[in-house]
C-alpha cells in the first residue's frame, strides 16, 4: 500500500472522508484495499481517479432505481474524480444476456443513438454531464479485428464464462447460450483497458462483467480497475428489482405528481432503503431520519412524503416539489375520506375487537357478516385494510371506520376520559 | 433431385461411374443424395465441383496416412473436379483443438509458410499441384471484423459447440477449453462459404468442423457442401492412428529403402486397408488381390511386397521401386539367415516339443538352459520366436532350428517317409 503510507495528516483525513463517503451504501468493493490505495494515489498525486459507468443502450427510460448508481457518480464527482460514461453502442448490437432467459434481440444503429440521447438528457438531472467524458464504444470496438478478437479469447475458458449464474442456470436448463454473448463481459473490459479505468461502478448483477475488465486490463499490463458493486433496489411492490419492464418503477421523467404519488406507495420497509441510496439526503440527515422513525417521532407516511417531495425537488426543482405535495394531499383526501361524516363520541378510549367495534357501531347486521366483510378486504381503520377477524383495536381520537366503499364513522373521545364504550 | 432426374443416357453412366470411385473407401457422405445430385449437376452443366481440403499447418511431414485424403483428391481430379486446398494460415495460429486434450500453441508466420511449403512439395508426388486452386485463409480472415465475428458467433450455440467429442470431454474433465477455440469450425466454415465450395473432404475425426461448414454456408445463403469423411488408418503399430508423434508412420519423403522395409513391418490384418485406402491400385485389382489372399493364392508377405513396391514407385519411381525391392530382400537375407547351415537328415515326420527337439539336437547342454534360452526370446523355428516351452513343433523338409544368434541346424526329412525322428 505504496500511497497510503505516504500521505500526510491533512491527506490522511481526506482519504478517510473520501473512503467514507464513496463507500456509502455500496454492496460490495473488490478489492477493498485497492479502492483506499488508489484513492490515496489520487489525492497525492492530485490526480482524479477515472470512474467508469458502462450504458447498454437498451431501455431509455431511465428511472429511480438508477439514482442508485447516478448518486454514487455525483459523489465521485463532488470528491473530484472524473466520470467516464460510455454508452455500449457496439455492445448494444448484441445485447447484455445478465440476468436473462433468452438472448436480447440486437439494436439497429438508430435505436442506439436514440436511446443514448435519452441516457444524458436524463442524467443530467443528477450529474454535471458538463465534467463527465463521454464515449461510444464502437469508436475503438468496431476497429478490432478477428486476430486481436481471438488473441482476446484465448485468455478465457468456456469454463469460467459458464460459472457466471445466467449463463449456467441457461446451460443446465437446455436454453440456447449463443456463442456471441460471451464476447459480452470480454468487450466490457475491453472498455475499461482503452479508458485505463481505475473503478467501474455496477449493480450487484453485473458483479461477471465489471470484474472482467481486470482481467482484461492484467492482459494489457494495466494497473486493474477497483470495482464497487451497488445494491439493486426493489421496486414499488417491495419484491422484484425496480425495472420498466416489471412496471414497478418510477421514471426519471414522468409527472411531478406521478412521482409524488407513486413514492407514497413504496412498502414502509423500503423506506430507508430509498432514503439512503435514491435520495440526496447527507448522510447525517439519512441517519436522523432513520433514528426518527425507529423512536416513533416520525411517521413512515410523512418519511415518504418528506421522501417523495426530495425526488421531485431534485428532478423538477422545488417549485414542483411544492405543487406536487399540494396536489397529492388534495387527491389522498378526496379518494380516501369524505369531507364530512357520523361521528360518534366515547366517554372512554378503549381496546376492543374488530367484530364487535362494527357491530357496537351497528355499521353491520351480524358477526357473521363482519367477518366475511374483513374476509373480502372491505373494512379499514384509518385507512389501513384489517385481515385479521381477531384484530383488537386500541381506540384513539379521531380514528376513521369504514366498511364497504361508503360507510365511514369518526370515533371521537371526550378529553380526560378513561377506558369504556 | 433435381438434376439426377435429368441426365441422358450416357450421363447416368457417368453418373454412376463417378459416384462409385469417388465413394469408394469413404466412411460417411453426409448427405449421400446431395452427393448424387451435385455429381449430376456437374455432368449435366458440364461445371466441374469445387473439391475443399483444409491443411493446418502444423505438421510439415507428410505420411501415408495422408493419402487417403490425397488419394481421394486424385480421383476427384481424374474425374474432372477442382481441387481447393486451403492453407489454415490464419487459423494455424490458433491451433486446431480436435483430439487433443488441451489447447495447442499458435504458430508463428514464418512457420506457417514453411509447413505450407513443405505440404505442396510432399503433395505434388500424388496429385497434380497444376490443377490445384491454392488458398491462404488469411487472405479473408484477416480482414474479417469484430461485428462479423459476432454475427456468425450470434448463430452459434454454445451447447453445440460442448456436443463435440473433445471440448465434450474437457469440460466433463474441468480441462480447460479457452474460447478462441470455439472459433476453429467457424473459420473453417468461413473458408467453405468465402470459397463457395461443393465438397470438403476431412478424416472421420474432423467430422464436426467439416458438417460446419454446411452451417455457415446456410447463414450466408449459399448451397451447402456435401462432406466426405474418410477413414483413419492405423500406423505401423496396428493400433494407433498413423501419426508423426506416434512415431508409427511412413513419410513420404522418407528414404525408399525406408518405406519399404516399414511397409513391410505393417500387421497383416492392415494389408487390405491399406491397399484399398493408401495405394494407387484399381478397384478391381485391389479386389483381385483380396481375393488371392483370402484363397491362399497370395502370401501375406508377398501382398506386402507388391504394397511397398507401389509406395515406393508412386513416391520416387519405378528405379527406385526395383533398388528398394532389392535391397530389401538382401537385408532380409542377411539379417535372418547365413548361407550355410548345418542339416539334420531325418528319416520320418515328426511333432515333438521344443525342449526335446533342441536337446535331441544337441544344440544346449540341459532341459533347463533350452527353458531359459526360450524364455529370453533366443529360440526360433523358421525365424518364428517360440514363447512357451510346451510348445509341439511338427518338423517339415526345411524347416530351419535357430538357438541364439548363431546357432542354426536345418531339418531335412527324406521323401516318402513316414513318422519318428
Amino acid at each position: 500500500m505504496e500511497y497510503v503510507d505516504q500521505l500526510t495528516g491533512e491527506q490522511a483525513k481526506e482519504l478517510d472522508k473520501q473512503y467514507e463517503r464513496l463507500s456509502y451504501g455500496t454492496e460490495n468493493i473488490i478489492p477493498r484495499e485497492e479502492f483506499r490505495e488508489k484513492l490515496a494515489k489520487s489525492i497525492k498525486l492530485n490526480r482524479p481517479l477515472k470512474v467508469k459507468l458502462g450504458l447498454d443502450p437498451t431501455a431509455p427510460d431511465v428511472h429511480i432505481g438508477h439514482t442508485v448508481v447516478l448518486n454514487k457518480l455525483k459523489q465521485f464527482q463532488e470528491c473530484g474524480h472524473k466520470i467516464q460514461l460510455i454508452i455500449g453502442d457496439f455492445t448494444g448490437k448484441i445485447g447484455d444476456p445478465t440476468g436473462k432467459a433468452a438472448a436480447r434481440k440486437a439494436l439497429t444503429d438508430e435505436e442506439v443513438r436514440h436511446n443514448a440521447k435519452t441516457y444524458f438528457e436524463q442524467f443530467g438531472k443528477i450529474i454535471d454531464m458538463n465534467a463527465v467524458e463521454l464515449h461510444y464504444n464502437s469508436q475503438w470496438l468496431s476497429k478490432v479485428g478477428f486476430t486481436e478478437v481471438l488473441q482476446l479469447a484465448s485468455q478465457v475458458t468456456v469454463a469460467r464464462m459458464l460459472e457466471r449464474n445466467d449463463f449456467h442456470q441457461r446451460y443446465q436448463t437446455n436454453k440456447p447460450i449463443y456463442l456471441h454473448e460471451f464476447f459480452y463481459p470480454v468487450m466490457q473490459g475491453y472498455d475499461s483497458h482503452m479508458l485505463a479505468s481505475d473503478i467501474e461502478l455496477g449493480g450487484t448483477d453485473q458483479e461477471f462483467n465489471v470484474l472482467f475488465g481486470r482481467q482484461i486490463q492484467e492482459q494489457f499490463g494495466q494497473e486493474k480497475q477497483v470495482v464497487l458493486l451497488l445494491p439493486l433496489i426493489e421496486g414499488l411492490d417491495g419484491v422484484e428489482k425496480m425495472s420498466k419492464s416489471k412496471n414497478n418503477y418510477i421514471g426519471i421523467d414522468e409527472h411531478p405528481n406521478d412521482i409524488f404519488g407513486k413514492t407514497m406507495s413504496i412498502p414502509d420497509e423500503l423506506i430507508m432503503k430509498y432514503f439512503k441510496l435514491t435520495s440526496n439526503f447527507s448522510i447525517d440527515e439519512v441517519s436522523q431520519i432513520e433514528t426518527q422513525l425507529e423512536n416513533g417521532c416520525l411517521h413512515p407516511k410523512d418519511a415518504k412524503v418528506r421522501l417523495a417531495y426530495s425526488f421531485v425537488e431534485m428532478l423538477h426543482g422545488k417549485d414542483e416539489a411544492e405543487k406536487s405535495k399540494v396536489h397529492f394531499a388534495a387527491v389522498f383526501q378526496r379518494n380516501k375520506m369524505p369531507d364530512d361524516m357520523p361521528e360518534v363520541i366515547l366517554d372512554k378510549q378503549v381496546s376492543i375487537g374488530i367484530v364487535e367495534l362494527v357491530r357496537e357501531l351497528d355499521l353491520l347486521p351480524s358477526n357473521s357478516e363482519v367477518r366475511r366483510m374483513i374476509k373480502n378486504g372491505g373494512i379499514r381503520i384509518n385507512q389501513e385494510k384489517i385481515i385479521d377477524p381477531l384484530t383488537t383495536i386500541d381506540i384513539i381520537d379521531e380514528m376513521v371506520v369504514q366498511v364497504g366503499k361508503r360507510k365511514f364513522v369518526k370515533l371521537r373521545v371526550r378529553k380526560g376520559s378513561g377506558k369504556g364504550i
